[in-house]
């Protein structure tokens, strides 16, 4: 399992406010993109997970944000593996609009099963 | 079950665009909503139908905006069933301001089971 | 201006709903996409058009879903102009998953400036 | 200024995902109305700050998730300024379903002008 990997994505129109920005809760489906490109860039795919039965549930995060990004911005984000445990893994999200750090932001996920039960990270996911 | 209904919403920020409206793809959650209160009005709840197996899917829809609405405004929407055939039930749609008309929309939904299969209108969703 | 152009979306986690499929109404920020790089493959932005202030709104739309589309699905949309007025333009959209056709929609759209009063149609924007 | 207010928020289908829960992005859509909801109870409106030239800028935020919210849950939301400075605003939010926490979450928000310069919190948001 590689623990990093960047991908590129362009702000949509719908994803800004009123206030001319990309609206701060719509963050959270680009760090989402970032893991299911951070998982397939090594082999896997979330949805095969869910298929075996092992759904990601956020248990925390949190985000700092730097600078506004803006509609039609192409954006590059780092998703990178910081910690896996036995229950939880934490990714951390770096996002650039060329050099300029636009947001920080830090995600803990578990597992659980199709009953909601919570099971062990998936063993590949460990970071060798 | 009634054929008709009306409840208040509330533009939030977050469905506000860039361009200073209410975003023309976050109608159909208003609808939605309509539809969803029409069935509680009448007894009934979609949660217990998707419980009992009964998925609602949008087959078709159209919209037509005739004034745009904002953040915070406070908006009427009715919703009204006008057709009910066996296997589809097409619902009309109209969003207001006060007394300024902003939208008439229309959707026709069908229903599936669990595996995708489509199934008959529930009987009780006849319009009498 | 080109008058059609094709690109690639992948369907996001955050668009799903509870029924397992894209939500009917996230296809509306898909189409605004094919706009948008219909809009840059002929050498223009939208951002540009803003700030020269052109606002495009839609004054209606209507969809046609034929099968539904679903998380991770990688889909191609088809965006082309199919009429333009002095007032005017009307787009179609066609929806793919490889060969299978997912949805067929149309939108028209107007323009209008900061004050919000209707403008005419960019006269770049016409089809040769 | 009160420092605390209550709403309630019915959780809408298309705010779930296909794993069966609200959207972990989504919920800060709702600390949103949480926020416009407290100025409203206090005689004021976000929508009057904004247009008399301050806008709120979410500067960091976390969110713990102790439960998942379902689609049609009705959920209590507690609002609650629990610190404000010069330049910064901090809200707690705890998120309920009857006596069960949901989540717990905080925002840090800044003003900016139409321009994009830091302007002080207004003197009216101060908590006596």
């Amino acid at each position: 399992m590689h623990n990093k990997h960047s991908i590129e994505i362009r702000v949509r129109y719908q994803e800004t406010d009123q206030g001319g920005l990309l609206y701060h809760g719509n963050y959270f489906a680009y760090f989402e993109m970032g893991r299911t490109e951070l998982l397939r860039s090594s082999g896997y795919t979330y949805r095969e997970m869910e298929a075996a039965g092992a759904f990601a549930v956020v248990v925390k995060l949190d985000c700092s944000y730097k600078r506004p990004a803006r509609y039609d911005d192409l954006l590059t984000l780092n998703t990178e593996i910081v910690r896996s445990t036995k229950f939880k893994v934490e990714h951390e999200y770096t996002l650039y609009r060329n050099e300029e750090l636009l947001a920080i932001a830090h995600t803990t996920i578990g597992f659980v099963n199709r009953e909601g039960i919570i099971v062990p990270v998936p063993e590949w996911m460990a970071i060798e």
